[in-house]
């Protein structure tokens, strides 16, 4: 990252925090996002606080930098593994397989057989086809069915891809015990960043609907697992994270009676403010004379790290070198040929006008999914670089 | 990738070609994309016979695969780079560096530096500041502005993310000029997935009356390069590509007087249809016992190298083990945990009702973006494998 205006007497970025004031200043070759792990560790204690006696299962998957992993598995963290490449991860660095659990919906049969052998015992289903798959390659485990969620408050309710309805769902308990399995319950997802417990309630209230039915038809159901939809901060205000979890706690609490295991999937709540990443400006630029929005281009885009920015979704916040100066509204784009790779044109940004190519940019709160959806070398860039402090 | 279903009696893919004869017996332990660099050499024969004197700039970033680029450089293709990495796999193989151009209008100054002492001469630009950084770190260069294009019928126009209007390209030539550059002419690109050579005629009215309104301000210029838009199959007919790529340089020529050099920069037009990737079927489920849709997971989805199904723009074509047999609409989905890894949903794509977890699927034509846009490890899943036959 060659920095044009760098100098004695260019401006720099007024950093918030000692992560910040290291991505400000270090050296980087390339776009980096940097991890400071002593934060995922301030907001693990700060959701188990508020969590209480429900098992933290982190998401692998927001972010599956080692050092993350090692922390939380030092903390006593469980895990949600969406693969065998993660299971494999977290077994190489320490975590026991019992504090595993495989949490994907859709997985290989020759994996379901390798995470038996590697001594998993907890697995999801939301289909027949799956739990067959799972009584043959781990004949006896333990399986939760994922519920589709209806109702959802969030700001980013998911689709309809994984759970099953309320009737298939009672079904699926009776065909796991035929197969031999042993079901324990239900899982669901309030949907990503639900951003105050209280949006929680329709999706518990119709959750718990559901664990009743099972029990009046005989199920003696002993886990719930509440998934994640923990949020992070993006601009908008959120609850702060031991006092949310305590709520939503005492919500799931007064819903399912008899749950002896209650296991929660943080992920993006748990690692997103603990990462920034540092990029730069490749290009400003005008199509012409009569445009109002400047165009300014980042040497990172929706394929090299911010793919959550497909349809505008999450609106990340910059920090620059310009900031406290005029600003004006601004299209944002990736530097590759593609051009779908735009950050946010429908509702333009505002950034300093003094902003030129080769300034530095700092991305706030992007240690979740970012790293591991930047892909391989499109268009010849290497992959989102990642360092922890 | 293991085949559940396989066995002496198990259905086999109907093979179209050598190329999916191969796909649909080998060994693979991942999706894989194949591809036979054979076709690869017959596209480039048919483009070429069609465009005449044009210079084939063949667009790395389609699939920058070692043995794609190593047939074109034996075939006298010349290339367009989207960045310094494309450059040094280029030039690593044997290109030649007055053969590559720096086709990207967003690029770092010390990567133009880099670019200028690697022998390349030709950079494109769209921008002042792009002009400056160019001549700063590339001094006397030969430069090429990018027109942005308003009329387009592609199936995929492109958004304004590139190119300048009229006004601006006219007064960017002169600063080209005032900063000690050679601006040579200008480029711009009909759109994605242009099917028909007549479709660009609109763009090239527009054009070429930029080009005179050039002339006419006393510009000599002596380059037009027309770009991409070559199409590919997806299940909607196209031209063939000698007679399209003919119909195109006609009205080229009739519209760019004094152009003593064009270039013309394939991508998918060239590699798409010489690629098949091999999958599995992970999962068939019904989320309730009322739907109408079978939900299909396939082991490859949106972020390991389907990308361009986002918006369901592209619609790619199956084969399966039970082509043939009685067919329903079905959800087509990717393996990972996230709710956005969703194929086609809006229209269901139909496939065989037989068809269920372990079953090899290909999908064809999928030689062109798909590699490169792979995710590095999303959900802990390894990129889409490649192997050229």
């Amino acid at each position: 990252m060659t920095a044009a205006n760098a100098g004695a007497s260019a401006p720099q970025i007024r950093a918030a925090n000692r992560l910040e004031a290291f991505a400000a200043t270090a050296e980087f070759d390339r776009p980096t996002l940097v991890l400071d792990v002593d934060r995922v560790e301030a907001q693990y204690h700060a959701l188990k606080s508020g969590l209480g006696r429900a098992d933290i299962h982190y998401a692998v998957k927001a972010n599956p930098h080692r050092a993350i992993l090692e922390r939380l598995i030092a903390l006593g963290s469980h895990f949600d593994a969406a693969s065998r490449g993660e299971i494999e991860l977290c077994l190489s660095l320490g975590a026991k397989a019992e504090h595993i659990s495989f949490g994907n919906t859709i997985k290989r049969a020759a994996d379901i057989a390798w995470a038996h052998s590697a001594g998993i015992t907890v697995f999801a289903a939301d289909a027949d086809e799956e739990l067959e798959k799972i009584a043959a390659h781990a004949p006896g485990a333990s399986v939760y069915i994922r519920l589709i969620v209806e109702t959802s408050n969030a700001d980013w309710p998911l689709t309809r891809k994984f759970g099953c309805d309320r009737d298939t769902a009672l079904r699926l308990l009776d065909v796991a015990k035929d197969l031999g399995l042993t079901p324990l319950g239900f899982s669901f997802h309030v949907g990503s960043q639900t951003r105050r417990a209280e949006f929680w309630e329709p999706t518990l209230d119709e959750m718990g609907a559901i664990w009743q039915a099972a029990r009046d038809a005989g199920h003696d159901l002993g886990l719930i697992n509440i998934g994640g939809g923990f949020p992070a901060f993006y601009g908008e205000a959120i609850q702060a994270p031991a006092e949310y979890a305590a709520r939503v706690m005492e919500m799931v609490e007064a819903r399912f009676p008899g749950a002896a295991k209650i296991m929660a999937e943080p992920g993006r709540g748990l690692v997103a403010e603990a990462g920034v990443i540092a990029c730069e400006v490749m290009l400003t630029s005008r199509k012409s004379e009569r445009d109002v929005h400047r165009w300014v281009y980042l040497s990172i885009g929706r394929f090299s790290g911010l793919a959550e920015t497909e349809g505008e979704a999450i609106r990340y916040e910059f920090a620059t070198p310009h900031d406290g100066g005029p600003t004006g509204p601004c299209i944002l784009a990736g530097p590759s040929c593609d051009s779908a790779d735009v950050l946010y044109e429908k509702r333009p940004t505002q950034l300093p006008l003094a902003l030129a190519a080769g300034d530095r940019v700092l991305i706030r709160n992007t240690g979740a999914y970012t790293s591991t959806y930047s892909s391989v070398c499109f268009n010849g860039f290497p992959p989102l670089d990642v360092v922890a402090i």
